[in-house]
């Protein structure tokens, strides 16, 4: 089954959240008197923390594995992830009747390793640095007749992962309330680019940005370039979701003209994101789900008085990594 | 001033919710697919942890505040607590620009404290097991003039609190839901008698249940024999936030008829329903706010087949302890 390659549309994730109505989690939009107070801004956060699987990769991996067609299905599909699209991929396989199997990287956080196959996915490890785990999948893929489900250069992807704009558009709206900047995590860009889609739509006027772990800001240069750049490393930041080499093509297509512009934060200023979600918001915050908020909370985001809607994309962390961060 | 000593009804509710609108967070109903899936249930969060200050506490005591007429606000506010209302007062009352005074005890959590001088407040130490904190309370009343704000057994307080269940009978409605079984965490019975005159207004047929630290269940026990019955002991449950020693005069007077039943968890019950929160709902809470959860998890709510809300009351939890939940 080859899969449609031209971006997918605001009309796209509509009836991607048609098809999620039910089974993803509608998130809340929560606001939190201290954070405004101490960025200025009237800002929104959006818990994907809180959605099946503890990150927003249920909704794409969902939204492509439920237009499968039912003869096809009987082999299952293969993915490859560090965890939270494996964790989104098994769910949805498993809520489906699919079996997965998830090629997955041996230095991936354990309790993400471990969700994984309490969803009853088959993982099948590789090196990250010396193995090429798309040919591993490939090589499934052929074997089994499996389907691949990307992590995020797919149209069904990129529409279910924007249904997280979706919701922060329409409850933003019923508020009264226009965003001045929407914020999320990036690694391939699956997200930023679906939640350009169903924002822009709505509101043309918001700026949408693209938050990137500082030395992984592979969209923030492409953007500046005007073509997709590579990272120089493929490891290196505790942020273990958002390690992607280089923009996806089809989310490059997308977010070149709906994002185009980046911010970073080091690894030391998410900890402390991390440690004040814990402090102040009362929530569990992953490394990787907590980009966009440590550049708000430095001062990269030009929130003062704006309104701001931050993407908290996933709650995945391991017990040493949390405390880690809770006394750094 | 002399505060009135009948009941509040659910209309004092009502005009609670109208005063904190704008003010107070409104703090979503959350639902977790995990969670359902290991009750049987259909469960709804109300995690107050979101709520200004971390826990409910604020409700009751801008509620009771904003209704001090300006005339009598230079003295300011007295207030005695281990914590949480000891943030509630302190920060309704900067809000409102009073001076507050809070007694508090000597082994608080030493977040509270820092928090509750982090809202300007002025922190008075005392002995819990040798001092009395009302003989404390009423000298630097009568000293400075200030108004004393307690913490559960007054009509304002109650009211005040009791829009959590008033947020919670809403929004269940708005999804065509009714609910069986409301529970929250108790200690001298304000939020549960609050949230008993709200839900019980609008669904006459959902049980109210009051969940308490195993050993501290005064309320279970005075539901059971008619009468106010106190705790053995006055310390030894690390649930700091549920340790009154008897439920209060009014609180009972509504309790009795609109609640009527009590749940326990033992402190390991409740470390395990932490980590829970922690590894599954990616919420922290403090282990007061815990113990409906924990006799959810633990099956003593008789919830299978049901819809139940559980109030996550506060998530003031220092580093050490929260650390101490997670490795349990």
């Amino acid at each position: 089954m080859t899969s449609r390659r031209t971006p997918p549309t605001a009309a796209d994730v509509d009836a991607a959240a048609a098809r999620l109505k039910g089974v993803a989690v509608r998130t809340p939009l929560i606001s939190s008197p201290v954070l405004d107070a101490v960025t200025g801004a009237r800002v929104f956060l959006k818990p994907e923390t809180l959605q099946r699987t503890g990150s927003f990769k249920f909704r794409g991996a969902y939204n492509r594995i439920v237009q499968i067609p039912k003869e096809q299905r009987v082999a299952g599909v293969v993915a490859c992830s560090s965890g939270n699209h494996a964790q989104g991929v098994a769910a949805a396989a498993k809520l489906l009747g699919l079996p997965a199997v998830i090629v997955m990287p041996h230095d991936a956080p354990a309790m993400k390793r471990e969700r994984t196959l309490e969803w009853g996915a088959e993982v099948v490890g590789y090196d990250r640095l010396t193995e090429d785990r798309d040919a591993i999948s490939n090589r499934i893929a052929a074997e089994r007749g499996a389907i691949f489900v990307p992590p995020y250069d797919d149209p069904d992807i990129m529409a279910g992962q924007g249904t997280v704009g979706l919701e922060i558009a329409e409850d933003l709206a019923a508020q009264g309330l226009a965003p001045d900047i929407v914020s999320a995590n990036v690694s391939g860009g699956g997200l930023i680019s679906g939640i350009a889609l169903a924002v822009k739509a709505r509101f043309p006027n918001a700026r949408v940005v693209a938050a990137e772990p500082a030395g992984f800001d592979d969209h923030g240069r492409s953007f500046r370039s005007g073509q997709r750049e590579r990272n120089a490393a493929a490891s290196g930041s505790f942020c273990d979701a958002l390690l992607a080499p280089t923009p996806g093509v089809i989310t490059f297509e997308v977010s070149r003209h709906l994002v185009g512009e980046g911010v970073t934060a080091t690894d030391a200023e998410v900890a402390k994101a991390i440690s004040f979600a814990f402090r102040e918001l009362k929530l569990v915050v992953e490394p990787g789900g907590a980009v966009a908020l440590a550049a708000l909370l430095h001062g990269r985001l030009d929130a003062r008085g704006k309104t701001v809607a931050i993407v908290l994309s996933g709650g995945n962390v391991d017990t040493a990594t949390f405390e880690a961060c809770l006394s750094a």
